[in-house]
C-alpha cells in the first residue's frame, strides 16, 4: 500500500493561480518517492484573471479555481469541500499567487488575512489528526495562522517574513533547496519561487521537501 | 556559452493546449543539461477552450495560444512569428492536443492537415540550417510533413501511426522513455502521454529525448 498525499492547487499560472512548475515538481517528487497523489482545489471563482504575457489583470474575465487547477491535474481532481483527512497520509501545497489570492486573502490583507473555509477545514483536519503538511513558496502564509507558533520559511523576503512573525510564526531565512522542518507541528516549508530560481532549483526544493514530508508520516 | 533551445508551446492544458507535465519536464531536462531555454508560441486564438474538469468544450470562451502558453513560461515567452533559427541550436515541441489543434489541424484533418504558418516557417528554418528538433507525444504529427520520409514514434496507437505512415513517415512502436532518433533528419521523438503514464514516466521520456537532442547539435 503506497502512502496517499493530497496536493492542494489554487488555479493554473503563478500570477492568479498555482505556480505550475512547483505543482508539477511536487507531483513528480511524490510519485518518484512512491506516493499516490490526489489533487484537490476549492470550487470558487479566482480572485482575478491575469494575462501572464502582459502581467495585467483582465477585468472582463473570470475563471474557476477547481476548473483551472484541473489543467495541471489532467482532470484527476476533486472539490476540496469533499476532502477527508482520514483518507490521506500527508498534504502538500505548492505556491503561486493563487495561494495568497484564492486560498487566502494574504496577498491583500497580510496579517489580517482570511482563509478560504474549505482550505481551513482541510488543513485543520490534518492538524487534528497529527498528519504532516508541506507548504512551498508563499503557501506557508496560507497555513501560518492555523498552527501554534510554527517555525517556517518563505525564503529571504524581509517584509513577508516580518508579516508572518506578526502572525505568531518564527521565520528562518533559507536558500534554494533548503527545507525548514517544524517537527512539533509536522510542518515542512521551502522557498522555491520566493527566490529567483531555475526549473532545476524548483525540482530540488520540491524533492527535498517531499522527502522530509514522507518521513513525518506516523512519526 | 550554453546552447540555446527553443521550446514551442501551444497553450496551457492537454485538452486544448500544451500538455503541462511534458512542457515543464522538457524545460527541466534542458536546463538540467545546461541548455538555455527560450519559449515561443504563435499569437493566435486557440482552436477551442476545453473545461479540463468536465472535458467539455466551452463554446462561450476563447483564449489566445501565446497568452495561455505564458502561464507555463512565467511570462518569459516570445511570439513565434519573431523566431529566427539562426539564434538557437535546437528546438523541442512538447505535446498535448494544442499541438494537434492549434499548431496544426491534425486532430481534425489527419493526413490532410495544415500547419500554422509560423510553426511551418520555424521548423522549416531549423531543417534548412540542419539543426535538430525533438517532438514529444502527438507533436511528431505536426512536423511529419515537413521532413523527407522521417522515422518517428507516437507510441503504440495504431490508427495515428497509420495516418503518419500515409503522410510519408516510417513509424516505430515504442514504450515509456524510449526515443526514436532519425539521424539523417536530425529528428528525435518519444511517446510521453500518447501512452498511459505517470509524471516520472514523462520526466524520463523528456530527459532521454533532450539528452539525444543536444548530442545532435553540430553533429
Amino acid at each position: 500500500m503506497s502512502v496517499k498525499v493530497a496536493v492542494i492547487l489554487s488555479g493554473c499560472g503563478f500570477l492568479d493561480g498555482a505556480e505550475i512548475h512547483e505543482a508539477v515538481m511536487t507531483l513528480y517528487a511524490l510519485q518518484k518517492l512512491g506516493a499516490e497523489t490526489l489533487c484537490f482545489a476549492p470550487d470558487i471563482e479566482q480572485h482575478d484573471v491575469v494575462n501572464h504575457l502582459t502581467k495585467k489583470t483582465v477585468l472582463s474575465e473570470s475563471r474557476n479555481v477547481l476548473i483551472e487547477s484541473a489543467r495541471i491535474a489532467r482532470g484527476q481532481i476533486s472539490d476540496l469541500a469533499d476532502f477527508n483527512p482520514a483518507n490521506v497520509d500527508a498534504m502538500a501545497l505548492p505556491g503561486g499567487f493563487g495561494a495568497a489570492k484564492n486560498l487566502s486573502s494574504f496577498a491583500h490583507d497580510g496579517a489580517d488575512c482570511t482563509i478560504n473555509p474549505d482550505v481551513e477545514n482541510a488543513i485543520s483536519g490534518m492538524i487534528k489528526m497529527s498528519k504532516p503538511v508541506a507548504a512551498l513558496c508563499i503557501s506557508p502564509a496560507v497555513v501560518a495562522r492555523l498552527y501554534n507558533h510554527p517555525t517556517l520559511t518563505i525564503g529571504q523576503d524581509v517584509d513577508t517574513a516580518s508579516t508572518l512573525e506578526s502572525m505568531g510564526a518564527h521565520h528562518e531565512t533559507t536558500g534554494h533547496g533548503e527545507v525548514i522542518v517544524d517537527r512539533t507541528n509536522k510542518l515542512v516549508t521551502t522557498p522555491c519561487y520566493m527566490l529567483d530560481a531555475t526549473v532545476p532549483d524548483i525540482a530540488q526544493g520540491a524533492e527535498n521537501a517531499m522527502e522530509v514530508l514522507l518521513t513525518l508520516i506516523d512519526d
